[in-house]
């Protein structure tokens, strides 16, 4: 199904452009301002995603656009994902921005669509640690490649970690939450099972195991079953997960994995385009 | 020396930090409003980026800095490379933000880092792969590892590439560029050593070799100074180039190489932040 | 006669759609994306405003819309105000702040123009008591219901205040007023009958009555009478004024009187947004 | 325990600033601008709101204010809730967006705590039938008033009302948010008993009664708890809820009630600004 | 007196001074960061215009600042306007942005200042004939020299203009404007003395004489006056008044004269921003 | 050719817009809101500029527009330089807006023309003395004109003043560029004959002659050629340069001059916007 998705801001987008083109294009300057097609082209193999952000851009533009992929769609090198139409100079100017939004947000779909093949059922998610002023996007496309994207922001849900603990105790913190927010779920982090069990009698909804092992995940869980514990809260496996290791956790009977390198380390898909068609008359 | 940078826009930082906090922290409202002090760690060996961006993060929300450490730093696992004395939740706040910033920025000084320290002297230069809104900060982290961040807009350098020729031809496009904009050097991409000589013929005063070989770039190198050209002309490699081949590019006699990954898929350098001290007098 | 508006700035409106939806509409993730018609109807009865306002929020997200109305129309309980047609998931993500526009507006209006009907044809204006952000569509619904706005910010014209008086004294402050500005209309705020004669011979152009009784008001209109003062003054009534005494205020000779009420605590006339027509096909 | 607030955004005090001023401030120009005391009064008794967001004000003009309040005081008529001291012509230009912000929050901050007075311990909790451009501060004036702002935008959680069961159907509305945002809580509307046990059987987790009167939500709530439904479920009174009926609503059993009017309706806490001291010298 | 100004908005600061640095500033780069001391001359005699301006972009940078004169103050060629200490970078960073503030502003100040001199005493006005962008300080501008800034926006007053009257009718323009906006003073221009008598006898407050000879110009207020119309009514000149004649229709009689070459037209007066002091310890 | 220019970003149309409009036109409230004809002529001779500008304001308004013109055209008193259909109040919104486009660019873009035609060959350059927030514009309007823009911002092209070598020294000023900055050209201020000598020798790319008179400078460029450092160096005049003494210095055998004149002293083409046809049906 489709994601909802409202349109990128205009300002957003005149923001972007602006960005890479500055006040003006003196290399495109160099060429005629003419009607062309242009193809932009998968260099590498992987999942597409930025598809309707480009779009945007390029419509913006007053460019003409068509494409046999949406969002999502798994390509192969040399699939031409879009056709772009209209005047030479449009394209040159918005074609580093487009490529730029389709490279990294594809590279985090398709790391985040290969975490999913292989994590048996368990949710993939996604974490905080974004590009600053590009999270929007790039959560977007985790949640393309079949991930979660989770927190948006410090307001979406309540999360205790070590340092709220550290300021107001344990207990507190988790009181203190439960009264200033009745109808929120809390998820809190610990990092030991003993831990896992107490907050789990203290009555959070979701207990994320923050860096620990495969092993002393699963030994947690066990706990929390044996304490009978198990069935009412939701679980979280934590840091240090990646493509090597991504198994191992997903058979700790975590119901979720959040990990940092979808959106901080993944690496791009390449696309290129290029001018194939030139009207001269 | 320390490079000029205009301090971030407050209406930038805004933009940043509510991204992440959105329109308040949830979490935060558990603890209560104390004064801490706070350490940021290094979880990994690197060079550091993006110390004076945090800075300016943790005093708009009137929290007091103190480093050892400065943009460029080498750092090692566990140091700890900023402390942070305030209210809790100001700190709390604005912790993901900080990160976000030190990960990302680190991640390029270090990646650059490496790659100049085995360039044998040959200029490592970013591209316009940068992230769509974070440009400016990945571009520094490039000139703080060491880098020439190159072209930051369309505005700055004129660059005839393989589109610009497709549309205008090669003689005319270059032409024109000296017509439009005579006192600016003109840098063109060529993908073979025949093309190389036509145009450093032309008064082009860089060229570009695109998707070459470290032979076939080596060989137009010897062309060119067979043909007397090479002394007034600056030569760039570009295309395919990492940290396994950097070597190789090197030798090839070229003045600058330029490397899409420093900004597209540099991997994250960790950090976090652990509360230390909390005042409960 | 229709107002003459300036189409709302698409910064702005951009800026209102995300204030509501964040960074996407979960729920409205769980229906398709298909055509469907939706009714926008007044479940009380009133004066309309908004109007013009939700169609560029309904246009700019592709939806069409139509009216039988125009701002300003009388509607009863049960009107439908605007049909619109389009994406089922561009409909819910305007839906409630399309609903918040025409609630606040439309109650403004009708509080206007209930005043209006009962003021003898004194002039009903507004104050600059509105809710941060959002005066200029607050101030539009007082014209829409038949008042005027009165100044839209301290730039508009002079009005002398009890706290001027203060620091400047009543004669200097008049006198620099006209010194600085000799082309701008004075108004100035008394609250007995004395200083209405003293300022005006000294020549301002209207006199405000600030929190003063219908009974005093009317004493101060005959003393500028009997003073031959009263032509080629305008005389305004403030402070006080509601539902419920407009009538009295409006018998003491005054051309005007300015009610804070209209904008700072006008109840809302509430409307509500159906899903009459589903296109499964 | 005080709330967390991120300092208002400078660039939308500068907004709503300059909204107010415009251009500049053509009756201030007509006294001297010489160091002046003044004071905030309360006009009438009530819940102070505002108090963070006017100090910021008044600093971001270089003026120093004092207060023996905070957000949430009680106040009666006449307590001074702010002093402020500095130039005479900062302080008029301030004067007018200071009082728009305290009478609004404090007039939503007052209704909300009268109605938590008699809720018998439901929780009370606001709408997004907010004004465009200032919920972040009426959202918070619920919060200082003790009630719940409930969702902020449309991301923050799922609440699927009668347009998204008339556009999917019920169970598909539900399967489908629960398969996209499969950690995510579920609430949704209903408007009768038969239906509020439908949904809890497929495993809602809030069901907000839409509309219904106090006795038929009464039945509804019995309905579930014969169900052996009623203890895993949160319930939500919403519509029609006012001061006059707001006692049945509580006792019907229900765990929240909403409220549009805290928000769309609420009168203002009428405060005025006196020069109490000028500094002639 | 001096003029009231609400201080440059931070966000619109930032925005000037990226306009001119762009993303950063790659000569200062080739000098140390290290304390000096600048002066700003005056390279010609003139008005001073645009201090209060430039003290708020060196102050942003955390400059010190310190100057011994005022906006409106009478300057000769070598005066040292401003002082300035602190980092040698910043100040190279902000110093073109500085100088073009103070050479636009002083340049309007100056012109109109003489303007003032030579007038007899009749108001010199400004015009909406600005620069995109810079009304606002060039309004000021116009004030610091002694003129009246005339209106800001087409919000501030009523002007009907030869356009008006194509569409609507000279009669019917005049009625629907007092209909509307019962409160505001009606201006009109006209281009004849018989339309003049005309409008007067519909009761306008001001008429504007545009684009007519200062003969026209006097035969038509000697007819206002013969027609008794003359008391009641202001006279404004426009069109075509500069250096050169504005004497000439001073004396015909009018109340002020408006000169759109004040803003559109006024040339520079030249400054230089000289390093005076470096601290190399 | 045409030049590229990415179109006017709508956020910066609207906020231009709203700089004249304010919050509504209260005029243009006194006519009818009906479909019209509007021509804007050209009230002087010159070269046309902004005419690309103007057509997107008309067009955001949903106006259409029709020229027989382009950016660049040459055009005598009383052409028509654009038609306009539409709504009435539209176009009297847009108006003022328009005529200071056109009037402050073809202003800029007719005086370099002037330049052009008489610098024989020389090119002539513009300066970053330009009104702040306008500088795209004027920019561009030195390109319409024939001109070069030269640097747009700081970030665009090394150039080290006086200041920089009273801060760093000339030498180490040089040295450092060079160092920090391999591939970019470097141009430097002199004053003095003696300096270009050394400065040449030092490996400059630009020498800058600085307030020098045409006597100086051509006795520097002898110098230079005698030391046979002529032909691998540009050479600048800059200063004082206007149009009594341009060909003086275009004599001088320097290859470009710089003029600030062009835009901080440069007076309007006047053009005027008359309604022709108004459809009263």
């Amino acid at each position: 199904m489709k994601l909802l998705t409202v349109k990128m801001k205009i300002s957003d987008l005149e923001r972007f452009l602006e960005e890479d083109v500055g006040s003006r294009d003196i290399s495109g300057e160099a060429v005629p301002e003419i009607p062309v097609t242009a193809q932009i082209k998968a260099d590498e193999a992987g999942y597409l995603a930025g598809l309707e952000e480009i779009k945007s851009i390029f419509e913006h533009l007053a460019l003409n656009v068509d494409s046999q992929f949406t969002d999502g769609s798994e390509i192969k090198k040399g699939d031409v994902v879009l056709e772009i139409n209209g005047s030479s100079r449009s394209i040159l100017a918005a074609e580093r921005l487009a490529l730029n939004f389709l490279g990294r947000m594809s590279g985090i779909a398709s790391l985040t669509r290969e975490c999913v093949k292989i994590s048996g059922g368990v949710t993939i998610a996604g974490t905080r640690k974004t590009t600053p002023g590009f999270r929007e996007y790039e959560k977007k496309a985790i949640a393309i490649g079949g991930g979660d994207p989770h927190r948006f922001t410090l307001s979406d849900a309540i999360l205790i970690k070590d340092n709220h603990i550290k300021i107001a105790g344990l207990e507190k913190a988790i009181m203190n939450a439960k009264k200033i927010h009745p109808t929120e779920e809390i998820e809190i982090e610990v990092d030991n099972s003993k831990d896992a069990i107490k907050v789990a009698k203290l009555g959070v909804n979701t207990i994320m195991f923050d860096n620990m092992s495969p092993e002393e995940i699963n030994y947690a869980v066990d706990e929390l079953k044996k304490a009978d514990l198990r069935s009412r809260i939701k679980l979280e496996a934590s840091g240090g997960i990646n493509m090597g290791n991504i198994k191992e956790f997903a058979r700790t009977g975590v119901d979720m994995m959040s990990l940092g390198i979808l959106t901080h380390s993944s690496p791009w898909v390449n696309f290129s385009l290029d001018i194939t068609k030139v009207d001269l008359n």
